[in-house]
Parts: C-alpha cells; structure tokens; sequence
C-alpha cells in the first residue's frame, strides 16, 4: 500500500482525495501517530480520537482562511500532519523540533495556541466578530472536549456567542474523558444525551432539521440519524438556552456523516455546536484499554503500550502517599484536583480516603473558593494543582483565601519547568505572582523529605500556604516515618562561610553546592543555605549573610523578575545592606520546550553563569580576605 | 410609629416578629437605608432591593448556625441591620465603621466575605460538603445575582453541586442588572423564563410542586402561583440540567410568599435554587430611575437623589475620551468591558463607537481571551478592567495574550487604593503579578495626559501593554489635542541632581517632588523621574542615577514586594550598582477600606517616612557633597 500521509503537503492535497482514500489516510495517520508518539511520548489518545474529525475538518474548511481554534490543542497532532509539518512529525516535543501544542510560530495554520483548557470558545468569538466586523466570510470553527465544558470560561463564552455573533461553529469532541474520567453534572448531561434513545423533542426536531438540510447530504444524514442511538440528531436544551442551534450526537469517527454534517453547518447563518462522539485511543488497544495512562505519556512499546516501569518516586507520589499520613491522622484533611488525579497522583490517595477526595473539574478558580468555603467549616484542604494551572485562580487565592486568611494549602506541582510540554506549562512564576499576597506562607522543598515536612508545616498554619515542587523525580531522599514541621520563615543553613553566601532554593540546590564547591578551590569560605522560605523569607538570616559576607549568590528555578532573588534584595536593601547579589535563574522570557538540562544551558540557570557574574566581586573579595587572614 | 428596627439586636429579635410587624421593619429599614447611605455613599440599589429577601431569610433560618454567603456581598446592609450592627451602621464604609462588605472578622454573622462577583456558589458548596461531612444539619444559602451567572466561576461550582451535596439553597436574585443592564444569553434567558406566561412544562411541573408542598404554605404559593405571570411556579431547565431542583420565578418582594417559601426548601433534600424577582433601588424613586447611578455612589440628597455634580474630569473619564479618539483614527480599536461601563466610564465610548464597544458580563476571563481572538485577526482591544479584578484574568493575560505576543491594552483602573471599598477592592498588586510576564510593556502615567499618552504608546505597540491609574481624579492636566506615543522603556527626566535620585512612580510623584523640595532645603542636589515604565524599566536611566547619585528613593501606589521599587533593586543589583534605595509603598498586609490620604498615613506611604529612611544615609551623603564640592 502506497503511502498517502507523505503526499500531503497541505490540506489543498487532502481535498483531493476520494472518500476510500480518506479512509486510508485515517488509518495511516494512526500508524503515523502510534509509531512516532511511541518514541517521542505525548498525548496520544486524545489525537487518535480525533483523526476523522479533524480530516473532515481539513477536508471541509480552508485553513488558514478559515480558522481552527483546538481547545488545550493537545489533540493538533492530526492537524499538524495535514498542514505541512509530516516531515518533521517525529520531531514533535523533542528540542528543537515541534511543540506539542497549536503555536501561532509554527504554522499559519495554527490560529491560535493553547496548553490550559477552556479558551477555545473565547478565542474564536473574538475572531468571529473580528470576521463580522471587517466583512469577512471565512469560517471559525472552534473544537473543544467535553471536559472543557466543566471550565467556566467556556461558560462565560457561550454567554456571549449568540448576541455577538451569526456565524461559528462549535464541535464538542465528546470521549467522556478529560485527562481522568470527566465529572460532575455536565459529565452526567451529556451520558445522558448521547445514551437516551427518546430524547426529547428528538422527532420534532430532526424532523425540522432534515427539512432544512435538504439534498443529498440531508438525506445521507437523516438516514445515518436513524440508524442508531448514538447517531440520532436531537436539540440540547442547555446550549440552546444559551442561543446555538444544536446538532448530534453524531459519530465521530464516521467520516463521511462528518464531512456531510460540517458541509451543511457552514451554510448555517447561526452559531452552532456539533455534539460528536470519540472515542479516546481509537484504534490502539492498549490505550481503549488504558485511557488514563494514554491521555499524554512517555514513550511506550507502539505493539503493546509498555512503558517502562517507573522507578524512584516522583515528588508528585511523595506528595500523595504524605497526604494519605496527613489524612490518617487529622479527619479534617481533604484533597482536592481540578481534573489532574493522575498528574498531581492524587489517585493514590482517593483509594484511601475516597470520602475525602474531590475533584471539581477543569475548574481552578471553583477549587480555591470550594476550599475555601471548607475551610471556614474546619476543614484543613490541600489543594493540588499545577503551578502554571493555579495561575487560573490567582484571584480566588488572594480574595477568598488569603484576605479570609484561610488555612488552605496550594500543592503545586510542576513548580519549575515542564520540559517536553513548553512555555504553556512551564512554572516558573508563582513566585512572583504569589509574593505579593499577604498572609500566604510560600515555601519550595530541596528533597522528598522536605516535601513532607512542608506539608506538615502547612497543616500546623493556621493560615493559607503555598508548596512549589517540580515535575518528576527529586534526589531520591528517603523519607522520615513521620513528617515534622518546620519553623516558619527558618532557613537551613548547610554550611557556615564568611566570604560568600549561596542560597540555593528547591531543586537548585545542587547547583549552589556546585559553585560553593569550586570556590572553595579558589580558597573562599562559602556558606550554603537552604532557604526553604520564600515567604516569609528568613530575614536573620539573609541579613546575617548579607552583613558578614562579601557576595550573596541566589539560585532559583523562577523567573528573576520579582522571584526569590528578588526577595533577597528587597530584604537586605531593607536592612540597608549593600552588599552585592548574584541571581541565578530564569530571563524574562518565555522558555522553549525541551529537556531540562540543555533548557538550562540555553538559557544560563548554571553554576557557569553563576562564577561568570561572580567574577568582578571575587577579587575585592579576595583582597578582604587577604586583609581579614593577616 | 415606635421604632422595630433599635430593637433588633440579632436574627432571633427578627423571629419574634408578627408579619404586621415584619412589614413595618421592611419599611423602617428601607427608610434607613435610604437617609444613612445619603451621607456614606454605598451600594444603596442593591440593598433596598433584597429588604425582604434578607428579612425573610433571618425569620426562617438561623445564622450564624445556618450560614448565608452573599454574592460580592455589596447587597449585605440589611443583613448587617439585623444582626447587631444597627447601631453602628452609620458609619458603614467611614473609616474605622463598618466594611461595605460581609466580612468575618467583623461578625460571626458573616460566614464569607466577597468583593467579587461570583464566588458565592463555590464557597457554599464548600461549606455544605462539610456540614455533610461532618454530619450537621444546619442550612447553607447562597444568593446571588443573575449578573453572577455571567461569571464562569458560577458554572463551574453549578456543575459540581448536585453531585457533591443533597442540601444547599441558591437564591437566584434577579434584577436583570449587573451594575449596568445585565448582557448575554442568559439575561436573556432569566428574561424569557419571567415574562413568558406559557413557560413550558409550567402547568405539569406547578401541580407536582404543589403536591409536594402540603399543608397551608403550599396552598398559599399555590395561590400565588396563579394570581400573577410573575409569581409563576415553572422549571429552568437550564438550572435542571445541572441537577438543581428549580423554583419560581416569584416576586421578590413578597414576605409573606419569601418566608413560606424559604419555608419548604429547608425541607428539601436536593439542592434548590428559588429564582427570585427583585427590583433594584425599590422604594426609592430616584433610584428606580437610574439604576445604573444607585447601583452604588457617593452621598445624595435622600428626597431628591440629587449627587454634588461633578467637576473635573476622573481619569476613568480622561480614558473613555481617549479611547474615542484612538478609535475615530482607527477603526480597529475595540473596547471591551467586564460588566463595568459605568465604572470604567466606557459607557462614554459607547455612543461614539456602538459597534466596536462589548460588555462581555462579569467574565474577565473570558474578557481577555476575546480580546486575543481579536487581536489575531489584527484587532486593537482595549480591555478596561479595574486593577483588582484583573486578577480574575491573571492567566489569560500570560498564556493567551503575552505568550502568543499578541497587542492587547490593560487599561487598568483603580490601580491602588479603592478608598471606601476596601481590601477587596484595592489595586495593589497588579505591577507584581504583572512584572513577571514576559512580552507586557506595565505603564503607570502621572497626570490624564500623559495617560491618553499611554494609550496612544498602547497602540503603536505591535505587542500587550497595561496602564495602571487611580481612581478619581488627579492633578487636573488639560489634555494635548492628540496625544503622543511615548519611547518605550524611557523615563522622563523631571530634573536633574547628583545626590540623591528620588523616582516618583504614578500619582505619588507630588511625593517625590516633596521630598525633593525637602532636600533641597537641606543643600542636596536632587532628580526627580517620572519611571512611567514599570517595564521594560529605563535601565539607562536608573543605573546612571544610581551610579552618580548616593542615595536612590522610589515610591509606588503598590505593594512592596515585588513592586516597581524591587524592579529598581533588581536593575542596580544586575549592573553591580550598590547605591542604596530606600522604597515607599504599601506594606506586606491587606489594608483596610477609609480615606486615601488616612490611609496614607497609617501605613507609612508619605514622606515622612522616605526621610526617616533616608535619614541614615544622608550623614554619608553630606560627607559625600563635603568633598565633592570642595
């Protein structure tokens, strides 16, 4: 069988094909996706989902005219294929190679980019009313997972479509799922839709619809809404009470009905929402079998989905087996994920404590003000979510929580570079946009053990509290039977030195160690500390350094603007302490994807970086020395 | 006619009451309401519209056993009459009186402060899966605005209600205003449902209530049931379709029917929401007739409504005009609101440009988002969002707008001090959480024209800008016929100095000149610089005054940490300048609600302060002139 993947250049070349030679190229993109995403890692399930979709799409629509908006645009793979970048598919995630996610760089034919769920509705009204207002006729289609329906922005879009605007097109890519099984009522709504034979109204309205359809397609339509439960056309009343015309559920894997269906929706002269059912995985056994484990991962064996067996603990399973000691201990300890149980691993502790577990959804902002609300109560909630995700609720945090000085307790995971995800997952802010709130303690662990003292120390606060840790593995630190908690605002100091102070925060500690090392070759007393306190940050100690030393160094895995640094300089400017500071960590810029190590390099969070800024200050130090020794 | 309402000491006083009685109070506390508000200025529409609400929730349930979260709480007077606070109510939004808000350090009786619209339903989920869990029985209700279900939050907390707990009550107070005239589907939507007389299933659905119901309440809804379109008993199947079981719509004003109402949900056992009408400003004329201006205001005269007419121009003012400008240049300047046209004055722009003007409800998420969409299709949005409330959109500023660079202004009003709102409302922390995003030029102008400035720079940058400026009014500048675009990143030099350099950010650079005047007298030579740009910073100009002069100050109408100051500590620190910097700002606490000018002076934002911290340096700086000069 001839390769018909590698002939197609762009979508222009997808519109040539016969409806069997789309077929084939379905089953090519697959193998495609299976076989590259095995080496590569990456969200595989999701785009095997959506190979008929989104061929329907490029067959139908004319990107870059037209424009696709994907929603968290984890499931562009497909897309990417069809628009030009086959050849460099096996690059996708890798340095220097395609980033796993729609990037308006990358591509005319990505509209526009995304990583955080729940933005596709807002961005294509915006183009859909830039399109009414400059007279435009190209097309705006938006396509979004079920899940995105559990984020409420999605809602405050659907608010404002009808009155904005006549003419977009909604897909609602249904597999159930959103990185765990979906939750909550719209979760239930749509089961409910997609497995009710006598929905309501459905002959009324189907009636009506193939009326208008009229054609060949309407009849090819009308015929396939009869064939069976899932193919039946019904209205939905929740998105017809917010002004779209409703279509499905349909197929979505069906591409003849989904190229028919999308060729009539182009001619409609109102919003409106195509309800299609995926299946996550399709066509890949091991991932129908584990959806979860398939939404997005590393590399896996492409014949039978191994991967290999994890070894040391990540921070992630630290943090839920401590979470589990917590919970056993104090029946007011309840977590909480915003649709990330397998992300944040806080799927180990729900067999634990399965009464004290909840997740709300792709719902941030609903999370922080929900523990919140517990916590006024009594409760003690430990919320997990992602350093780049708690951006979502940065005002729940500082309105609900911290101004109620509330004692809840952000886990953020993913704290420092996401690696092969890129700039929209990326955490390298909650520093300095946390920094700033008043009453929330914020501390970073340098290992596993610490992880857990910290989460000891937040139980104890009586107020919010913050934890930053990073993806993956840490050093590996065996952990104390029993978590302590630590004094607040205490740093720990390693290493007494005169000469020089480094304070290393979190996972760049070794770094600090690193460099302290290699002055100590050149003959400086070097101190070492662990700030393990960001906020409150350790005055006595950063002012004990500052005054005694002759050069402070700070190590952070954060921007440099208003991070960590940044606090050491406020606090000895404070004290009138005017001894210099190198800071080390990340440019004000948005980083790349890539591996962490060479993102480090490229990027100059090194100890090189480190001795280079050192320099100037190393010979008056040394001529101190010279002075202090004689 | 003796005095109810000096009798009330708490809700229990309120029970005691016949309904003779309660009618009375409804109408002394409107009386009060209406003459008190007169001389504080406050929410005065919102709270003469939920009189009835409010006393028919405290004649049935029973806080601070029962708990009442109310949506951004402006609409809590009546709640605080009646629950020991009428003797102080006085002094409502005074300094040192009473918060203009719930707020639990002032009463047991407030279970959850807000501020922000939309966060009402999340918390009280919170609380009721913990009053499940800990095996209560008391009562948590919810009342919100429709404009609260233009907020995404809300959505997100709905679809997680019916799953979660069997008892929470959601009032459903609906206006059909935001603080302007609510927008969207589903003020559409609530409108359909009041006004429609043949509202689907009404009939079916009404009989089954009643059966339910029983007894002599039953009969009586039933009753009134009939008697009016507005008192219909019918099903939303919006509100059915997250799970809630749905009551009304019914007259809002009606305590007889509030109180037998209230009455049977207690007795449910599925989450409810009643779907009250309400009218904003009831019972007094003048706001009846302007509801947007009685939304909340300043003092008036309590018969005729009559405000002191304004005088000069706020900046809110000096924007929207700008902003006709900018858009009669260009026709692709767009405006956009978050539900605040009066606040942000963008209901000035609206009658210039109706076309290009949104009011996208309160969804500043969605806001932001919008915005990006429209800017890819070579849109210039002018997103106009209070500096407090743009941290609801903290993350679509990063991930949709900075990250794809895409050219979105942030006018951000009320950037500093809210005055009379209080914590809630205080924008004080919009340069930290801002100053860490990569891409965002943070502008900050000293008087109105140099703001239309701002937005002119806004424009002809191909990237995302803010401008941050204060509420009210300031120095009165009569504007340039057109206003410039200014270099970005360039601080304007005020005057020259070799002694000390003093950076008066914003509306505190009459401080700067104050304390310049100040050491003048003292014999230092003295610069004074506008910053304008929080960032980029005017690194040229801040290392040469930090190399040259002995002593740097800054003062910003922000927080400390992290604020512009610590920019300034970063940018010396980076070029080995150890000149010392003494910075005024806000201090690392939320700041209570009271006068601008008082709450200067408690938390130390005045010069006083700058020379009691400079004091030390300038012996130093005096021995340095001493040689210098010789």
């Amino acid at each position: 069988m001839s390769s018909l993947l590698s002939t197609i250049e762009s979508p222009a070349d997808v519109k040539k094909l016969t409806m069997p030679e789309l077929l084939q190229l379905a089953e090519e993109i697959r193998e495609r996706l299976i076989r590259s995403v095995a080496k590569t890692g990456g969200h595989i399930g999701p785009n095997l989902g959506v190979v008929e979709l989104t061929l329907a799409m490029h067959f139908v629509f004319d990107t870059p005219k037209d424009s696709f908006v994907f929603d968290v645009s984890h499931q562009a793979y497909v897309h990417k294929l069809l628009t030009g970048r086959e050849k460099r598919f096996d690059t996708i995630r890798q340095p220097g190679g395609l980033n796993g996610f729609m990037l308006r760089t990358e591509s005319e034919h990505d509209s526009f980019g995304a990583g955080h769920a729940g933005t596709a509705l807002s961005a294509a009204l915006g183009m859909a009313v830039a399109r009414d207002r400059s007279g435009g006729s190209e097309h705006i289609v938006a396509l979004a997972g079920d899940a995105a329906f559990t984020c409420g922005i999605s809602y405050e879009a659907l608010n404002n479509i009808a009155s904005q605007t006549r003419r977009m097109i909604i897909v609602l890519n249904d597999n159930a799922w959103s990185i765990d099984k979906n939750v909550g009522a719209i979760a239930s709504y749509f089961h409910k839709i997609v497995t009710h034979p006598s929905f309501r109204y459905l002959h009324e309205r189907a009636t009506s619809l193939i009326e208008r359809f009229g054609g060949k397609a309407a009849s090819h339509v009308a015929r396939k809404a009869e064939e069976s439960v899932k193919g039946l056309l019904g209205p939905s009343m929740l998105f017809e009470e917010f002004g779209l015309d409703y279509y499905g559920p349909i197929d979505g894997h069906d591409l003849p009905l989904l190229i028919q269906t999308f060729q009539f929706l182009k001619t409609q002269n109102r919003p409106v929402i195509l309800h299609a059912i995926t299946q996550k995985g399709k066509g890949f056994q091991p991932a129908l079998d584990k959806q979860k484990k398939f939404h997005g991962l590393g590399p896996y064996d492409p014949d039978t989905g191994e991967t290999v067996a994890a070894g040391q603990k990540t921070y992630s399973e630290v943090f839920a087996e401590t979470l589990v000691k917590l919970a056993d201990g104090d029946d007011k300890v309840v977590a909480i994920t915003a649709a990330m149980p397998n992300g944040t691993a806080l799927d180990l502790f729900r067999p634990h404590h399965p009464t004290r577990y909840f997740d709300v959804g792709i719902a941030e902002e609903h999370a922080v003000i929900f523990a919140a609300g517990m916590a006024t109560k009594g409760y003690r909630p430990f919320v997990a979510i992602y350093s780049t995700f708690l951006q979502r609720a940065f005002d729940p945090i500082v309105h609900d929580v911290a101004l109620q000085n509330l004692p809840v307790a952000f886990c953020m995971d993913r704290g420092s570079l996401s690696g092969d995800d890129g700039p929209t997952h990326h955490g390298l802010f909650d520093i300095s946009y946390l920094r700033c709130v008043p009453n929330l303690v914020h501390m970073v662990p340098k290992d596993e053990d610490e992880l857990a003292d910290m989460m000891q120390t937040a139980l104890a606060h009586p107020g919010p509290s913050a934890i930053r840790y990073p993806r993956g593995t840490g050093p590996g630190t065996t952990l104390k039977a029993k978590p302590e908690a630590l004094a607040i605002g205490r740093a720990e100091i390693l290493q007494d030195g005169t000469d020089i102070a480094i304070l290393g925060l979190g996972a760049l500690l070794p770094l600090a160690w690193d460099m302290a090392r290699r002055l100590e070759q050149q003959g400086f007393s070097v101190a070492v500390i662990n700030p393990r306190f960001v906020k409150p940050i350790d005055r006595d100690t950063v002012e004990h350094y500052g005054r005694g030393c002759g050069l402070v160094v700070t190590f952070e895995d954060h921007v440099l603007a208003g991070g960590f640094g940044s606090a050491v300089l406020e606090t000895l400017s404070a004290a009138e302490i005017t001894t210099p500071v190198v800071r080390i960590g990340w440019p004000d810029e948005f980083v790349d994807h890539g591996k962490v190590e060479a993102l480090r390099q490229k990027y100059g969070v090194t100890v090189e970086r480190a001795m280079e800024l050192a320099q100037p200050h190393l010979q008056a130090l040394e001529h101190r020395r010279l002075v202090t020794h004689q």
